[in-house]
C-alpha cells in the first residue's frame, strides 16, 4: 500500500475523493454500532448464567459458619477471600471483599483520603489545596475523572512500552509532597494493553515519595484476562513492596466485572495489613457489610481459584477472534500507509490506535456520522485532552464479529480520510 | 407489685439480697443470647429464600429492554423504581435505586456534602469548620456515627411522643447556617417506635433553615414494618414539602434489608427531581451502576408493590409474638415497681426501655454478666452519652421466643437489682 505521507497533494486529493464516495455508501447503510466501552458481549455473559441460581437453600448460604443471608461481616467471607487471594497475589488477610464495583472501591478510597486522610496522611487531602495525582496516559478515563472530581491537579505521565515513564514518576514524587498518588493498570493497561516490565514494578516498590501518604492505585483489572496461552507476566508489586518495606503505599484492586456479570460481580481491595485495618475502621461507618450472598454465589459457582482461571479461558476463546479481526483489518488496510500505528495486546479489553497527529477527533467524528460510536478522542488523557489528538481506544468485545468487521472497515476508511485531509490542508 | 421507690432502705436491702440469689442461679446457667441489634431471625429470612434462585435465564434478566447482566443504568431499572415508588411515596423519577445498604446511601450523601457540597451548598461542608447536625435522641447510633466521623458537632434534640422537639428544631435551624441537617426515623422510630405526628411532619415541611443546604435525612427504615393491622400512619413529607416548595430539603431512604435479605437487599434514596439530578451527576464518578441483577431479583420475587406488602405480613406474624412477650414480661415483672417505663410500639424493630435514672449502664453490665448482650447503654444518644443513663434499646427479633422469654426474665431481674442498688446507695 502507498505511504500516504509520500503522496503529492494531487495524488492525495484524488485518493481522498475516491474514499469519500466509499464513505457515502457506508453512511447510506445506516449502521448503528457501539465500540466505545469495554463491555463484554452477551455470549460472554451467558457462560456465567449458571451462577444466577447456584444458591437455592439456606444451607447454600452458610459458609464459614456464617449465615450470609443476614447482617454482618464487614470485610468479606473468609472462604471468598481465599478464593481471590491467589489472583490478587497476597494472603487472604490483606483482602477486603467489596461490592459490585472495584471502581467504587477506588472512588471510596480517594474519598476517604479527602475526608479523613489515608493511614499516614498528615491532614485529610481536602486540606491540601495543591493536591495532585499522577495519570499515566493514555489511561483509563474513569480513573482520571475520580481524582478530577475531588479537585486534584492531574499530571500526565507518558506511557512507554514498559509502563509509565518511571524517571519522571521518581523525579516528581520525590520532590512534591502534594502528589498523593498514581493511577496504574499494570497488566494489559487500558487502553494500550501494555504490561509493566519487572523493572517498572521494582521501581514502583522502591519509590520514595515526599508524601508519607502516597498511594499507588494498582488497578489490576485485567489480571486474569489473557487472550493467549503465551501471556504476559506481571511481577507481584505487593511482594516486591514488602521486601522494601513500602507495602503501605500499594492498594491493589480486582473485580469479577469482566469475569461473571458486569455490575453484579464482586470487587476486592488489597493492601498491607495496617492499611486494611485502617480502611476497615473507616468502612465501619459506611456499611454493615457488602453483599455476602453475591460473594457466596461466586464461591459456589467457581468452587476454587482454578475454577475462575478455567472460566477465563472461555472468555479468551470468544474475545480472541475479535482482537485478531481488529488487528488484521488495521494491518491489511492501514499497514504501510503512515495513517497511524497500533499495539497488538496479549490480553485486556482494548486496542490502542495512534492516529496521524491531529486526526483522532476527526476520525471519531467521521465514524460517528457513519454510525460507529467510538470512545471519545482524548478520553484516554487527563481532562480529556490528548496533546497530539492522536490516541483512539478501540473496544472490540461487545459487537459481533460481523458487526466488528463492518465497523473496522469504516474505521480504517475514516482513518485514511482524516489523514488525507490533514495532508491536503498542510 | 410494690413500688420500689416507696420502700425503706431495709426493705430494699432485703429485697435486693433475694434478687441476687436468683441472679446467681441465672448466671450459673451460662446463657448466651444476643438482643443487641435489629437483626431478623433466621425463620424470617427463610420466607425470602425463593428469591435466591428466582432468576435462572437470560430472559429473566432482561427488564425494560435492558440486559441487567451487563454494565450500565446508573440510577436503577425503571420497573424497579415503579415497584418501590408507592412505598417511598413519590413518583418513580424521584428515586435512585442503590446497592445493598441504605446506610451506605446516607453515608455517601453526607460524604458528598463534605467533598462537593449538596446542590445548594455555598461551599463543601469540609470547609465549614463549625458544621453541626441535629440528632433526635434516643435515636439510631449509626446515624449519629456518620456525622460524627465527618466531624460534625452533634446536637441532641429531645424526642417527644410526637417526634423530635420541633420548637427546638425550628429555633436552632433558623439561626445557625452551620446546622446542615437532621437525622430522622419518622415511622416506628429507632428505638422508641414513635411515629411522627402530622403536625411534626408539617413543621418539617415548613422549616426555614438558615442553611440553604439543610438536609432532612428521612430514614423511613420501617415504612412497611407494621406489627398490627391497626398501624401508625405517617404523613407524606415529600408531598407536604412539595406543597411548601421545600422539597429540595428532603432526602428519603428505604431499603429491603428487613424485607428480604439483610445485607443483600436493595436500597432507595428519593428526593426532589433537582436533587436526584444533582446526585446522579456526582454518582457518575463513583460507579457505573449498582447491582441491577439484585434489583431484578426483587422484582421477580415480589412481582409488584402489593407483593411486598403481603410479604411484610409474614414478617409481622413472626415478630408480633416476640414484641408481645417483651411487653408482657415488662408489665408483669416491672409494672408498678417504678423501675422504669417503656413504649409498646406498633411496628419497627425495637422496644425502648427507660430505666430509673442512672441505672442503664448497670443493667446492661448485669445482663452481660448473665450472658445477655444488649445494645450498649448510651448508644442511642450522640457520642454514646445518655445524660440520664436511662435508655436501653431492646431488640427482640433475633432470639427465639424461648430464648427471649429467658432473656427478659433476666433483664427484668437486672432492672430491679440496678434500681435497688441506686435506691440503697442514695
Amino acid at each position: 500500500m502507498a505511504n500516504y505521507l509520500e503522496l503529492t497533494k494531487e495524488e492525495a486529493k484524488s485518493l481522498y475523493d475516491g474514499l469519500c464516495k466509499e464513505y457515502e455508501e457506508y453512511k447510506a447503510r445506516g449502521l448503528k454500532l457501539d465500540m466505545s466501552r469495554g463491555k463484554p458481549a452477551a455470549l460472554q455473559i451467558d457462560i456465567s448464567n449458571k451462577m444466577l441460581d447456584v444458591l437455592s437453600s439456606t444451607e447454600d448460604c452458610v459458609v464459614n459458619g456464617i449465615d450470609c443471608r443476614n447482617y454482618g461481616v464487614l470485610d468479606g467471607i473468609p472462604a471468598v477471600k481465599e478464593l481471590f487471594a491467589p489472583i490478587v497475589g497476597t494472603s487472604a488477610e490483606n483482602l477486603i471483599i467489596g461490592g459490585n464495583s472495584s471502581l467504587t472501591l477506588m472512588y471510596d478510597l480517594i474519598a476517604k483520603g479527602m475526608t479523613h486522610g489515608l493511614k499516614d496522611s498528615p491532614v485529610p487531602w481536602s486540606q491540601v489545596p495543591g493536591r495532585k495525582f499522577l495519570c499515566p496516559a493514555p489511561g483509563y478515563d474513569r480513573h482520571f475523572a475520580i481524582t478530577e472530581t475531588f479537585g486534584f491537579e492531574l499530571i500526565t505521565i507518558p506511557m512507554t512500552p514498559t509502563g509509565p515513564d518511571m524517571d519522571m514518576v521518581e523525579e516528581l514524587v520525590s520532590k512534591d509532597p502534594d502528589i498523593k498518588g498514581i493511577w496504574c493498570v499494570p497488566k494489559y493497561s487500558n487502553p494500550d494493553g501494555i504490561t509493566y516490565s519487572d523493572e517498572t514494578v521494582k521501581r514502583f516498590a522502591t519509590l520514595k515519595p515526599a508524601a508519607p501518604d502516597f498511594a499507588i492505585m494498582w488497578d489490576n483489572a485485567y489480571v486474569i484476562h489473557d487472550l493467549y496461552e503465551d501471556k504476559d507476566e506481571l511481577l507481584n508489586l505487593m511482594e516486591e513492596a514488602e521486601k522494601c518495606g513500602t507495602q503501605d503505599m500499594v492498594y491493589t484492586f480486582v473485580s469479577t466485572s469482566k469475569v461473571t456479570f458486569p455490575g453484579s460481580g464482586v470487587s476486592v481491595v488489597a493492601s498491607s495489613k495496617a492499611n486494611v485495618d485502617y480502611i476497615k475502621k473507616l468502612l465501619f461507618f459506611q456499611t454493615i457489610s457488602y453483599d455476602k450472598l453475591n460473594q457466596v454465589r461466586h464461591l459456589a459457582f467457581f468452587k476454587n481459584t482454578e475454577g475462575i482461571l478455567e472460566h477465563m479461558k472461555k472468555h479468551a476463546d470468544m474475545l480472541r477472534p475479535k482482537f485478531r479481526m481488529v488487528i488484521d483489518k488495521l494491518e491489511s488496510q492501514l499497514g504501510g500507509t503512515g495513517c497511524g500505528n497500533w499495539i497488538d495486546p496479549k490480553g485486556g479489553y482494548f486496542i490502542s490506535y495512534n492516529a496521524y497527529k491531529g486526526c483522532a477527533k476527526r476520525i471519531v467524528a467521521l465514524c460517528k456520522e457513519a454510525g460507529i460510536v467510538l470512545t471519545g478522542a482524548g478520553a484516554t488523557f487527563p481532562y480529556g485532552k490528548d496533546p497530539d489528538d492522536s490516541n483512539i481506544r478501540l473496544a472490540p468485545s461487545f459487537p459481533t464479529t460481523e458487526e466488528l468487521s463492518q465497523a473496522m472497515d469504516i474505521f480504517c476508511l475514516c482513518a485514511k480520510m482524516a489523514t488525507l485531509e490533514k495532508l491536503i490542508e498542510a
